[in-house]
């Protein structure tokens, strides 16, 4: 299953050290003028190389519409496109041909399709996620129009968290630090904590937070089409997420009733509410609030030491993959959580118009 | 969107006051002899009433088959079912035709749909869950059939929550307390606390783990049908859950990856991690290890005590809840999380089979 | 599988002589006032003994409905209904019970499911379409509203066809004859012909016609959700159904393009076609012309005389039908025509609404 | 809506004179060696300017495949291909930029999407078809491997119909006429009309027939997943379709039951019937007879002479199209007919299997 929504449906293919990465975005309403800088804009808040705390490895993603728009414009017909993999190194990968590497998903592929690609962590890739992040682009423009904005930040690295509530952060400041995270004081030791963490060869895991606000009320399918357990479903379909929560989420149980019940009130004819721990989602179903959730990442698994493993005839072997990747998965998740979060709401709001 | 599933589909109906709640099960495997019994069980583990700590409510909620079962075996065709609202004081709800309950799904739907049952919270009432658990008790019988066990457990209630690993839990012990807690000493704290926080007309939330045992390698479907995104879509579907997270979670960000990598060992010709950090899913796809993720739950949001509101005019009003509620949902929840698991394990196993 | 539709869904369970038929009707729109009394006429249209060229047959089905309607309008939640089987003489099949009825799905429903209810088709019996019938009367109702008109009416029975094209009948008269054909001369021939055929113990096929009025340009979702392909996936669905075609059909397929091609012209600002072998479809959306089509239906399976067949132990044997089956399919499937092609107007109808 | 299928999953984009058409085909199977000249060959099959008869443009269509093909295999993630376009003279079609074209979807498009791609049709042109071929390619492998063949023919052009029943057709000979009819006598009459109406610059529909052979019994899903209805479904998605039947069809409902009922016999252990007017589908389940069925085609709506219409703003004008066009769409539907009867039929399988 690689399809992903109802109405605005992106379908993905490719492997990372295949000819292409693509897509297939059906669904998209008709007539609207794209933005093709901002398209590659967000490719690149994507890319690796942005900085000395991500990978070093150089990617050139462009991407190439093949269908779906004339004049500028959306036809309403799907949006086919590609983007080619000018990397491809294959040869790197020779090694870990028969190896199955810890915490990735080698051995899982490998169970269940009998054999797969093994360069580059073929499908399971992280590169996988450019699609998402085109068809995001496009979701984020239409949703704009509306008025709706989507903000996420890394609000914890390691130990290092964010403990500032989203509402006194200023989003502006999210693309100014190479962390992603708006507070520069806390950006300064998640930095510190990442190096650190580099020079060990190791790696370490976080928390995306993203903020939607201006979502009307009213959207959500209840009881199986709750936008909140679509939302979760998006987000745990990225990479390396490991955990979900919206609202006063898993830190909020322990509260009582009296203190997280969200009261109404009217405001000059619009009913709202004077807190928030519902998170703008009551009843599976959009309440007008800021919509405002938390991703948990796993540590990249890729570790520049040696680690132990075994390969397909079960021998005991080790491996250390080569000196370009990913010390922390956060920065470069910011984008992907931004882009899913979009496609999610863009088809709530088209079955509402 | 009132269908859960892809192959073993579940579609539900029903408002907690109107006639009667149901549903379809569609794409259940022929031929198999239902335990009608087992289900009549898992339905009276999820019904009010059991216990001082749940709401004293009594609902004998009995189900009613109507297709798909022929000589005690399934057909294959769908299994349709009922299970009639005995309880239907509807003028109990009058006072609140017109008020917006905080933190329900009040103001929600009726912003979604126009207007709305307000008897018992309609289609949002918990009520609801019942489907689920007759659909899960089916899925379940099938998978125990292959050897694989569902067992989830509360975790945490407020404050006190249970450190001990699962592995050191003794699920037997789950159904000898009222709170659903293997650990007795823990769940003394439990009990003690909700009684508090009852005699307070208040509420508390907290979080359920789950444990899925013996699931083979090779369920999941990357990119948009991963395992983990499955589970994670079917437990925030469930009312009041506010979070999901498998493995490591949100607990476990900030380790690194050498610590929480999973190293492969070869366990007499099969393939096994000495760790289970990933929860027993890697890149969407089972690994054979065990399942296990937690749902954090809010405290439910109907008080026995006064709280202000506004009504559908935006006129500012007070509203107290009749005493029969749960001043917590998690015992209850525990059996429907299983439940879900089920309908959704299932579903994978199907796939492969 | 047993849902139809993408937005406006129906899903249907029951067999023939179980405890109840049944469906859940997803995704109506709120606030809808439903008219009880036209869904209960559409069902009486259906039910068989409604003339002696039908069944004796005589089955009362009356319609509960147990969710989705408040004061009498839908609520926008999912719409459960059953319909009980009085009428379970299943003793009468028992004569059914390991024997294989020529043209029915006794053979296939057991290579499938490995074992099958008998008694009276079980799954595949008529009865099923009653659900069928429930959705389409809703359908019909909001469709009406927009000033849709869906009439479906007896085009052939055996070699007896009415020649006159549709624009020329008064639907009106269609009810008014036990066959459904509107005009009365041909509609005496088709009763007389059944007639025969029955003293015979025989059945006979026939062809039912279908025209949807005022549909609006733009419905239809090329290339794989084309509203004709919708139409025949519906119409196939149907117990008994052998071929679909619309506008010029197959009867059209001998002209040139010079012939049939439907010249636009502009009438008082409305862009029109002067001819309609399109059938009111071009690249599989509605151009605003009348929409019609044709529904082939075999023979009845069932005869009420001896014949020949084999046993599921593979010997042979022979069998005769008591004396309760329709000689004619035709005047019961036209509103279940109908009603198939409502459900199917329906669900495009909330795509562009 | 530009996906087909459930588990085998083609989703199509590429409009005729873009970049590129393409597809992605998701649930292949892993591990299936695939022959891709055979592709290539079922790819000219379908392209313009194989005789005479067809259309005298040249399409060099090379599918380039992007991923989910490794070591020539399958690898059970998705195929990505795309088709260049390599003959983009937009500018041939600037005369009909502000035209409707008379039967052909040029006002739907307009009327749905608000404006659209004018040239060649667009998303509307027969070239979309060339990635059902692509996927029926490999479907077709797939199922041979099963003893499954799929054969489709012309068997009505205009008047001319072929009235042999296809049991005694040697289907070798469908590829030696350009017309794609194994009946060479009346292959020559089919091909001397669509010369004689070519050079009238008109054009003349017809009929396609489809035989599948060696289908095992037990493939379809009731009530709402029927093979015929799959297959009705999957042929009026094609351009120009305007009619399917299967079995008996609308040319057997004058015949009476006792005539038409297929009489089951024991033949060394299976069961077979001695007639196949059911067409190998019983109750929407595949019964092991072979499956076969009919498409009708309308003539091509493109004539190469003169033609009446109004434009976008309803004044009165005239087309005619340049001389590079089918007179008769039958002799290249044939692959495109049996591609998706082999996208049709892998689904099936691969629910079974």
């Amino acid at each position: 299953m690689n399809t992903f929504g109802n109405i605005f449906r992106l379908t993905s293919f490719g492997e990372s050290h295949g000819e292409a990465i693509g897509g297939v975005i059906d669904g998209c309403p008709a007539g609207f003028l794209l933005d093709f800088n901002f398209i590659q804009q967000e490719l690149d808040r994507r890319k690796p190389g942005q900085s000395d705390i991500t990978t070093s490895r150089q990617e050139s993603d462009r991407v190439e519409f093949l269908s779906g728009v004339y004049d500028g414009k959306t036809t309403g017909t799907p949006i086919g496109f590609i983007v080619r993999n000018s990397n491809q190194h294959s040869s790197d990968y020779d090694n870990l041909k028969d190896v199955f590497r810890p915490s990735h998903a080698d051995y899982t592929y490998f169970q269940k399709y009998g054999h797969r690609d093994h360069r580059g962590g073929g499908r399971s890739s992280a590169r996988e996620t450019i699609t998402r992040v085109v068809a995001g682009a496009i979701a984020k423009q239409i949703l704009n129009k509306q008025g709706i904005t989507i903000n996420a930040y890394t609000s914890q690295v390691g130990t290092v968290r964010l403990e500032t509530a989203y509402q006194e952060l200023d989003f502006d400041k999210i693309e100014k630090t190479p962390v992603r995270c708006p507070d520069w004081e806390v950006a300064e030791k998640m930095i510190e904590l990442i190096r650190q963490v580099r020079s060990e060869g190791d790696t370490i895991g976080g928390v995306v937070t993203c903020v939607c606000k201006n979502v009307p009320a009213g959207w959500g399918n209840p009881v199986f089409g709750r936008l909140n357990a679509a939302l979760a479903n998006a987000m745990m379909s990225i990479n390396a997420a490991k955990g979900f929560d919206y609202g006063m989420g898993f830190d909020g149980v322990h509260h009582r009733g009296s203190e997280v019940n969200d009261l109404f009130y009217s405001d000059n004819q619009h009913i709202r509410t004077k807190t928030n721990y519902s998170g703008g989602i009551q009843g599976g179903i959009s309440n007008g609030e800021d919509i405002y959730f938390r991703v948990a990442f796993k540590p990249v698994a890729t570790l520049l030491r040696e680690q132990p493993t075994i390969d397909i005839h079960g021998n005991e072997t080790a491996l250390r993959a080569k000196g370009r990747h990913d010390p922390c998965v956060l920065p470069r998740a910011v984008p992907v959580v931004e882009a899913m979060a979009a496609v999610t709401l863009l088809d709530y709001y088209l079955q509402n118009h």
